[in-house]
């Protein structure tokens, strides 16, 4: 419960916010329910309040290994912008907004190149503060908790750069459109931006996640004619049927390796592959399971351990190609609202992602739904 | 010199011929003078008296590293069609044709797919034996001799498959262009079919043999306003200019990490690497000294050993690609005659490639000569 009625949305930029929050002190420990101060939004930063976030496999990682602590996770996320920092114009009180993982200046080098969605200054934040001041907007009696990805949405306010945020539809439904702030529209915009797949081609993807089945949706979207879908956990077999899987493999079903089995039936390996597990060696496996002279391989996971990807050179002058996929290559200001508009217009599926619904101070049962492998997205409600 | 009068080109398709052809009996070892008996062409291949041959880095790999032995290599050839097998239309005695290391046969799903030169059939020969029947076309007593990349140029004679040889204008002098055959091709494919380098960019070519001074050439032809060649070899640092590279470095000359130089003096990394050396290590530099968001790294080079590449997958997520350049990308029947007619026209360069041209009787020089890093391309020239 905050202290402060969160249904009155009235300016009070100077005032610290204390609210709930479900902090990480330390590497796999359960999170706590901690009520946390929250400054207010510095010169160019809004606060938001959350009201809806899921539980990412990118946090779970982080969560999992040794990075600073205390920290509070989270960074697939809806809210309401509740303030705005000095200098703020694109947001008001009361914006519907989606958090972004991988912000968007508008104006460095990679923002203006028309080609990138990598900012140079609001890029991936793996430090845990600000990147204004490199400092905390979250404190328990004075001491800083560390950010994540900065933006750490798994608390009922938090502070983030103006362009770490995009403005929706308020007509969009908050609780399931959390989803496009990174899972859903990462694995939609790995197969059309980043792969680019072509109408009847061949599709393999390792991980069947909401990555991976989002990569899915969006192969079928684009007239994939076979669509492959690979995972060690036999109950995602059924489950990948609604997003387009036409068939699954389990690598334990058989002795023959799991590239070997691709290639044989696809007769010489398939257009598309997708790495959406977080497992450098399904990279390799991945580019093994393509076909010479065009074969493409999208990498999207984030590994937990062993970052180095180690591929045979003859994989590549062979003509395979293996590129990374960062939040789908979308830009998060121009292109999320259109991603939001086709979920309206129903073009898109998010709500079939969601496989559980918590209150927020239920959040570990995410975490453990995760660790079993049994949820697609669990979505996270915050309290009304 | 060899047994039959060169001079008379008429047919003689069942027998064989006796002539001269360098022979290397065991890794890294001089090549010797031999007699070798060349059968006659089978169906669908062509025997050609070769003209001009040149040494590229790849024949010197293979040649010094463990393969089959005893072995005729040379692949970068240039000759007239001398006699032609069965059902061969598309040749007939007297044609001036360019030898290619990966062939086109035009029916197989990568030949007829319009974006791949990787054909199936007749692709990299590696265990040195013709495509058709697994057996080699040169002997000495009876006794087999091993073909290379089934195209075996260090021969007065030879005999490849069909689909392996170019028909190329007879205005264009063979002495010259027998460099199209592989390496300037090789290049200028990196640099326009593969990489498809826009004008204004900065691209960075690690390796300043003739590979890499082609990539230099076709930059340079598509208006990279910077290009920077990396080499070991002071000496390069002159020779490069000629080629189009606007500047130096060698990573010798710094404590510096290269990759971190480049970095600096780019601004954050080029838009194109290219690895031109042959070694997998270098191929991870190449992705380090290019771009967040659109840097694009193209591999070329054959390592000698070491054949996996390594790399970061941050390297990738944060936007970079890695790709393969086999032949340039170039489709042989298809696009050679074209860029004979270019180098005819003067629109490319090939005559500043050769830097020496050595009798056939002194090819053991061309070897020496790649190993001290002292030539570009020597051009042997069989006897008139
Ligand atoms: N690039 C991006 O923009 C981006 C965005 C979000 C998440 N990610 C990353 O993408 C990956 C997938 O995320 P998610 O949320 O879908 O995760 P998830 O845990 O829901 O799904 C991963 C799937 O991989 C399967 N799997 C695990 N090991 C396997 C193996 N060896 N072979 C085959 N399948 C295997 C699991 O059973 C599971 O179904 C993670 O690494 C995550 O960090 C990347
Ligand atoms: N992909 C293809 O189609 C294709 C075709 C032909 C050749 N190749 C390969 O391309 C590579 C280059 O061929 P080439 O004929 O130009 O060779 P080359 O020997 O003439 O040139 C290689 C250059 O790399 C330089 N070098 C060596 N080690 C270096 C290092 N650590 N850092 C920087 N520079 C270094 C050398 O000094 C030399 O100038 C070889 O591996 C060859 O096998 C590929
Ligand atoms: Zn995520
Ligand atoms: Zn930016
Ligand atoms: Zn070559
Ligand atoms: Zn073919």
């Amino acid at each position: 419960m905050s202290t402060i009625d969160i249904n009155t949305i009235a300016p009070r930029p100077h005032v610290a916010i204390t609210c709930k929050a479900a902090v990480a002190w330390g590497a796999g420990e359960s999170l706590v329910m901690e009520q946390v101060e929250v400054s207010p939004p510095q010169a160019m930063e809004i606060r938001i309040q959350v009201v809806s976030t899921s539980l990412c496999r990118s946090d779970f990682t982080a969560w999992q290994s040794h990075a600073i602590f205390p920290r509070i996770f989270g960074h697939e996320a809806s809210g309401i912008v509740e303030s705005v920092g000095q200098g703020v114009t694109e947001f008001k009180e009361g914006d519907h907004v989606l958090t972004v993982f991988t912000g968007e200046c508008m104006q460095c080098r990679q923002c203006t190149s028309g080609k990138s969605n990598v900012c140079e200054v609001l890029g991936l934040e793996r430090r845990g503060v600000m990147h204004s001041d490199q400092k905390t907007r979250f404190s328990i009696n004075g001491k800083p908790i560390y950010h994540y990805c900065a933006v750490s949405s798994f608390s009922e306010y938090t502070v983030v750069h103006s362009g770490c945020a995009v403005k929706v539809s308020p007509l969009a439904p908050l609780e399931k459109i959390c989803l496009l702030s990174c899972g859903v529209a990462a694995g939609l915009g790995a197969a059309w931006n980043v792969a680019d797949i072509c109408k009847g081609s061949t599709v393999v993807i390792f991980g069947l996640g909401t990555l991976g089945l989002s990569v899915a949706q969006g192969a079928k979207l684009r007239g994939a004619s076979r669509i492959i879908g690979v995972d060690t956990n036999p109950e995602k077999g059924e489950i990948a049927k609604a997003f387009g899987i036409t068939e699954f493999l389990d690598p334990n079903d058989s002795n023959e390796p799991i590239q070997q089995v691709i290639k044989r039936i696809t007769g010489g390996g398939a257009d598309y592959s997708f790495e959406c597990i977080g497992d450098t060696g399904m990279i390799t496996t991945a580019l093994q399971s393509c076909c010479d002279g065009w074969g493409l391989t999208v990498t999207l996971g984030v590994p937990k351990e062993k970052p180095e990807v180690t591929a045979h050179y003859g994989l590549f002058l062979t003509g395979r190609t293996l590129k990374g996929s960062l939040f789908g290559g979308w830009k998060p200001k121009s292109d999320l609202p259109s991603l939001v508009e086709k979920y309206m217009k129903k073009e898109i599926q998010i709500d079939e992602f969601i496989t559980h619904n918590i209150p927020f101070e239920d959040i570990n049962t995410a975490f453990n739904l995760m660790r079993e492998g049994r949820c697609l997205r669990c979505v996270i409600h915050m309290p009304k």
